[in-house]
């Protein structure tokens, strides 16, 4: 790639965010990191702080930067704060789109766009139901999306990617052991890490994997689809907690609880993403070995 | 009714709105009406300027309000600006109901409202897609309200009117045929008014049966339900051409273009509607009436 291509990342400060910066700047691409604080400083790469819900803001950001390609990422990604504020989850992930794809439309109609969705989100054609309102505004962020793509002739692809882990700032499952064991470590915590329970299955996809699958999606992704971004295989909790165990001098750093049902996952089809010759290339191993190294660095 | 029932009219200045706020202050109930612009005046009612797409502002009106029913009729309903200006549409339509759901939860949490949706909304659960930016706002709206009410366990009913005609600021096919007859009949237009397709079947409502079926919606509609708000008999253009020829001395003030196919509509199922005891009582020919009175009452 060429140095007159050039991405924009929303949502840069984040743990997909952070992985896609080196990515792309590695690749050679022109990377804008657009986030809403200005602490994030990121070595060569030139950041812009911005509000997606200002919709002037959003106006401006595109007019000036006229990107070939956009990673929208930006957005709240917390069950937990969809319940205590779900306006400000609908805004800041719903409303920020539309007036990103807004300013697209408007100042910079052929720029690609890969939006990120959410394993969480349900599939209205199935009469499926939200169970929180972080699910309601992820899955209308995304058929908005689809359809203002459709109705505006906007190229715009889909990306719904599972369970993302590795090293970084995630919130999820594997992250809080690993955060955990590395606190037992240090003595700060006594008690195992309480799970709700060792036999649930996941789809545990490597965040370095992830943002290697969306630069397939914006060379070879095709406008108003949905790729499914996981490996395909699921694995049991109990096995993450096995991998890790080989990794920690600390016993028991897990409590199975057992007070959830094991629900019944089918493993995704991923053969959409194959056919764009992407293949994960993080072994399970691999990623949470770095994910420990990563919270055995930070301090406190 | 007594005097203690209160209903707040969003929308209030429009078609439907004024028609609402005479029907309901007629049943006694304490009006306030909920317009945009400060020029809507109506005898005997309450009448609030709020811009519902300004968050703070309609915290304030629920909390000081705390309104029995809220009829949500406000909103962008025109195709042509949706087209022009996609993002207004969609916070007139959505961003303004998320924040009135939200207000309603925060403050006035047993609060019964109706919201009212629209024919051109299009069916997620069937793969349907919008036409328009409006259809896609009116869908969603509708989606995240029902979505809404389930998950913070609010009273919110949905009503889906079909094409609502009689006397007032309408912008549908039959007023803008009768404001063209009065235009003739005031010898400012000489040519017809042309028609698409004279073979077109719609199922025209008088939008006072309407207001009537949203009364039945507060008293008896049950939560989360959409009702279809509707006669349940397709007429064609040409029947209502024939009707309003029969009104006026104006001939030839409709020219059939036939540019359209006709679609093949079916008739709505208005059981839900008939189950709760609501019957449409205007004829066409009594609507027609009163909406060329309307128009001729109209100075220019």
């Amino acid at each position: 790639m060429s140095d007159d291509v050039s991405i924009l990342i929303t949502g840069a400060a984040g743990f997909t965010g952070q992985q896609a910066c080196r990515h792309f700047q590695q690749k050679g691409w022109n990377v804008t990191a657009v986030v809403r604080e200005t602490s994030f400083v990121c070595e060569g790469i030139h950041v812009i702080q911005c509000d997606l819900t200002d919709k002037k803001a959003v106006d401006c950001l595109i007019r000036v930067e006229e990107p070939t390609y956009i990673l929208h990422l930006a957005g709240s990604n917390s069950v937990q704060s969809s319940w205590e504020n779900p306006v400000k989850t609908m805004e800041a992930n719903l409303l920020s789109t539309i007036y990103l794809l807004e300013a697209v439309r408007t100042s910079s109609p052929s720029t690609k766009i890969v939006l990120v969705g959410s394993a969480l989100q349900y599939n209205p054609e199935l009469k499926e139901k939200p169970h929180h309102p972080y699910a309601l505004s992820k899955t209308v962020q995304i058929q908005v999306a689809i359809h203002w793509g459709d109705l505006f002739n906007l190229d715009i692809v889909l990306a719904k990617p599972t369970n993302l882990i590795g090293p970084g700032p995630s919130s999820g499952i594997c992250a809080l052991i690993t955060n955990h064991i590395v606190q037992m470590e240090r003595e700060k915590k006594i008690d195992g890490f309480h799970i709700m329970n060792l036999a649930a299955k996941r789809d545990f996809l490597d965040v370095r994997d992830a943002v290697g699958a969306y630069e397939k999606l914006f060379l070879f992704g095709e406008r108003s689809r949905t790729y499914d971004i996981a490996t395909g295989k699921l694995v049991t909790i109990r096995e993450v907690v096995g991998e890790l165990q080989s990794l920690t001098n600390v016993p028991n750093f897990v409590i199975d609880k057992k007070v959830s049902e094991v629900e019944v996952v089918k493993p995704t089809d991923v053969s959409h993403m194959r056919n764009l010759g992407w293949m994960p290339s993080y072994s399970l191993h691999q990623s949470l070995t770095d994910t420990l190294a990563y919270f055995r660095s930070q301090n406190c």
